[in-house]
């Protein structure tokens, strides 16, 4: 299974109306603040890897998880290894990971309304420091046909899958300071 | 608050009775694997820190923490600063720390049974490849006094406090290997 992900800027005021539109339907909201860490002495930046802490918070209440995430393994998929499990206490694991020698490098906020449509989540993220955005992603076997839907999603909701941003949020604050 | 602890080499076989007969009382029986992990850069046993994933196993399931502890910030009362929290699943978060460049160093696994003692917590530890153990604990406000109901609840089980062990099991199955 590929998953494949198209992102792009876009203001959120109409995209609601036109998400009704189209028959989508409102699935939740959700905040997370991913704080990412710098390694003592490896350049995750230069390995391709990332350590975060992410607290999230919907309305079941505030959960916090620890990720690991590998170099790309499949370019044109974005395929990494992903590793990721839940913690008690965030502060107290901020706490540990800052011990032994990680620093917080960045923090990314957002605001994250997820809706269904068809075969794609379609995400409305609300970014510090950064804008709108409008995330269209699902699994598939084949690339090319998922993407196509992806891209025909995009032009029913008058966006220009052109447009699209292939960096991620975390990337685009840090090269934004 | 101190914490006082005091440690020896006992055959479990007639401690059982003896604590039975001075009317301890058991509070439960507990199972912890515990694996601590090298620092990439850093020479934990010089900095005499540790990280450790601890797997527990008791009446009511299992349970995994992670837990980070500094140098001795008082070697009179052994105090350190001591981070834990509990984690989700024990497998990924050691993923997690080896992917980061942690090894695993050493693995303690412990059965524990405790006992409570007037003020004491009695603690029957079957240490792999190390044996039998008893430790008596307490908090107390001052040092000596604590010490000294440590000592006379020994004797009363016909124990030598003489023969106190200071080393962590962890230190005995290092100096073991």
């Amino acid at each position: 299974m590929y998953e494949v992900e198209l992102k792009l800027r876009a203001d959120h005021g109409e995209l609601r109306e036109r998400l009704a539109a189209i028959g989508a339907e409102l699935m939740g909201t959700v905040t997370q603040v991913d704080t990412y860490y710098d390694h003592p002495v490896r350049d995750f930046a230069e390995t391709d890897e990332a350590l975060r802490i992410r607290r999230e918070t919907d309305e079941s209440g505030e959960s916090v998880k620890v990720t690991y995430k590998g170099p790309l393994v499949d370019s044109a998929s974005k395929t990494r290894e992903e590793r990721q499990t839940g913690v008690g206490d965030g502060e107290t694991m901020a706490a540990i990971l800052e011990s032994v020698g990680f620093e917080p490098a960045a923090t990314v906020e957002k605001a994250r309304e997820r809706f269904r449509c068809g075969e794609y989540t379609v995400t409305l993220d609300r970014v510090a420091g950064l804008g709108e955005f409008i995330e269209v992603e699902t699994e598939a076997e084949e690339i090319n046909p998922a993407r196509e839907g992806a891209i025909d999603l995009l032009e029913s909701l008058d966006l220009d899958p052109e447009c699209g941003i292939r960096r991620s949020y975390l990337g685009l604050l840090l090269d934004a300071n």
